[in-house]
């Protein structure tokens, strides 16, 4: 039988746990089950929550009640309960709950039938590699800068900046909203012109991806016109629309443009250690599973950092085993050429590497940033440190001198 | 100049607010300030964000950690830098913001201009009334219970029993979708042929609000169908898709039907008390600019409860002062009769008694329940206590006996 389990951390009583997420089970599902009659029992047996797991934490107490300790439970809903789509399951795993107390949904984990229903990404990492041409190293990405009020020659300098530095993507601003100044459509067809004539030059591909905003039913048709004027790729502030909008661009085969899920919104149900719903499973696994081809996400370096280990946790989830291509992780802010080594290890090869005071703080500008980047990736890719390449490539030493 | 301001909460050393509301300010809008040459500064003028207000509470150390202190900032964005809706609103003041630490979106205060963007109720707590034909009093309203796994029949019998009772509304569970056993447009169809029928017998009418899911895209012409098959109103898990979703039905006049917007989800991003969204913001003001008719919200009183400032807080927005209309109060759970006083005196005439086990757990049944609930309130109105007219109210007296 077909469905999914959900995974919680509560805070109570030791031994008070069993109980409680039996009470999740049933109210999630059927409702009560011990008082039903046994005929009702065979009718419902197929509908009712199921708890799989009990694990108390008895060295985990409650930073603030330490008469109570953390645990984890896990329940299992079939899908018999909910219709398949994102909305119906958060709903049903964490509707009301969400609002009963200190409970954080920490995880679901799909059955292969449930996400079978499920598109994920169009395109994936192999899909975004194959459109540039690079197979062998992270991407570069860099985000325009300080673009609010700003006319449409504005935009195109520093595109056009960022694109002569080697960067493989340059990302809209996600603050950058549909406006009179620069208006989607011309951002994509004047975007476009900029990276063909550097394309000219230089040979190098690099991609736009413009931001995707307005009122929700309008979205569609606008990323259909942006593929028709021949954009790139589209950044989406998911969380601030639901991640079922997001599924149904990257079900759409119009749109059929690569997606760039930004974390804008998130952080109002991921931070809290107590409540709201663990980072790697939104802006991971279900990011992933709503179609994201890239997935932005607070690094672990920077100042508006991740904790480190929910960042990796959530980098694996966008590229771990599954019938699902894999997502392009972009772990973000706080990122310059020095930590290149560091990304290397903590998100391997099939990640991105997005800078934005990184690239354009460079004393060289937006293209002497981007190099630098570049240089760093090349020198891990060759094994040479960043010291020794510096001492050849000058816009790495500028930024090691900088930044460390 | 049109906008808005945004008030935060935010944790921090004695005397760092006022720097740190001015990075805000400047993060979120046109990025750098200072080093910008005069001429660029007279053009970025308009979309530049300011900072209000910087409001220090000594008295409120953070509870773990010592040194720092509450406090509250307000900024305002010039509506220049987004579109009027509301996913491009909650990114431009709480999209990177979001990520970055303790901190929590108090309030959102539309200036006038930008608020006539947004359509409020369609109904609104007169037109709901207007349909019900009751004005005087606060409308009773019961919840299918357990309902999950059953068929058409056990459904339609339970509306029933609930109609009987004299409640004015009746809503689906929130956990139903649409399912083989009891399809959507069905329970549309067969939920109106009860309430005749119940009409006819009784001459009391009441309202069936179907519960509105599926995939986002497919939502508009499910509810234009909805309202065709003679739908009174629909609920809808609003917080599992997104307040623009809500307002695009709010604003079809195809649609045109009331809408009562679930809390489920919600609590992921109000609960904590440093991160997300203050709870009368989500579910109070912003639920009404995005043209809710009915709020449902956790009452103070029961297990799964809100805290009773933040549940008057959320109540008061609904119905306060403004270009839109009013939106129903609805709080929820853990309402039984003996609590009908206390809702008059914390919500009003002009709100909702809204229960299923305070119905359904009544001794005789959801019609006993339901009566009871509407004795409660006929006792109020009379200036009598609830323990008089249980003397020659039956339904009523049991109620008290059983919940007290």
């Amino acid at each position: 039988m077909s469905g999914l389990t959900a995974r919680y951390q509560l805070y109570g009583r030791p031994g008070s746990f069993g109980k409680k997420a039996e009470g999740i089970a049933l109210g999630l599902t059927v409702g009560s089950w011990t008082d039903l009659p046994q005929l009702e029992q065979e009718q419902l047996k197929q509908h009712k929550g199921t708890v799989e797991s009990v694990t108390e934490f008895g060295d985990s107490p409650h930073p603030l009640k330490p008469e109570l300790i953390r645990a984890e439970v896990e329940i299992r809903y079939p899908a018999a309960n909910f219709s398949a789509d994102l909305p119906a399951i958060l709903t049903t795993v964490f509707g009301k709950l969400s609002l009963d107390g200190e409970v954080k949904l920490l995880d679901l984990i799909f059955d292969e039938e449930l996400l079978a229903r499920f598109p994920g990404p169009r395109f994936g990492i192999e899909g975004i590699r194959e459109k540039l041409g690079v197979h062998d190293r992270p991407l570069v990405m860099s985000i325009f800068k300080g673009v609010i009020g700003r006319d449409l020659g504005y935009l195109a300098d520093q595109l056009r900046q960022q694109a002569l530095g080697g960067v493989d993507l340059v990302k809209d601003d996600e603050i950058l909203f549909d406006n009179p100044q620069t208006p989607f459509e011309e951002r994509i067809v004047r975007g476009k012109e900029v990276l063909e004539q550097v394309y000219k030059e230089t040979g190098h591909r690099t991609l736009y991806a413009a931001n995707l905003t307005g009122r929700t039913s309008g979205l569609r048709d606008k990323a259909r016109k942006a593929r028709e004027l021949g954009a790139d790729a589209l950044l989406f502030n998911v969380h601030a629309y639901g991640l079922d909008v997001l599924q149904e661009l990257a079900e759409d085969a119009e749109v059929g443009l690569p997606l760039m899920a930004h974390p804008a919104f998130s952080g109002a149900f991921t931070s809290s250690p107590f409540y709201g719903v663990a980072t790697e499973l939104a802006l991971g696994k279900l990011t992933r599973i709503a179609g994201a081809d890239f997935s932005l996400f607070p690094s672990p370096y920077g100042s508006v950092a991740l904790e480190k280990n929910a960042a990796l946790a959530l980098g694996r989830e966008l590229v771990s085993d599954s019938p699902l291509k894999r997502t392009f992780p972009v772990p973000s802010a706080g990122i310059h050429p020095g930590l290149v080594p560091l990304l290397f290890e903590d998100f391997g090869t099939d990640s991105i590497i997005n800078a934005g005071g990184g690239v354009h703080g460079h004393p060289d500008g937006a293209a002497g940033g981007g190099r630098a980047f570049r240089q760093a990736v090349d020198a891990v890719l060759a094994g040479t440190s960043l010291e020794e390449a510096a001492a050849s490539h000058d816009e790495l030493k500028t930024a090691l001198k900088l930044w460390g």
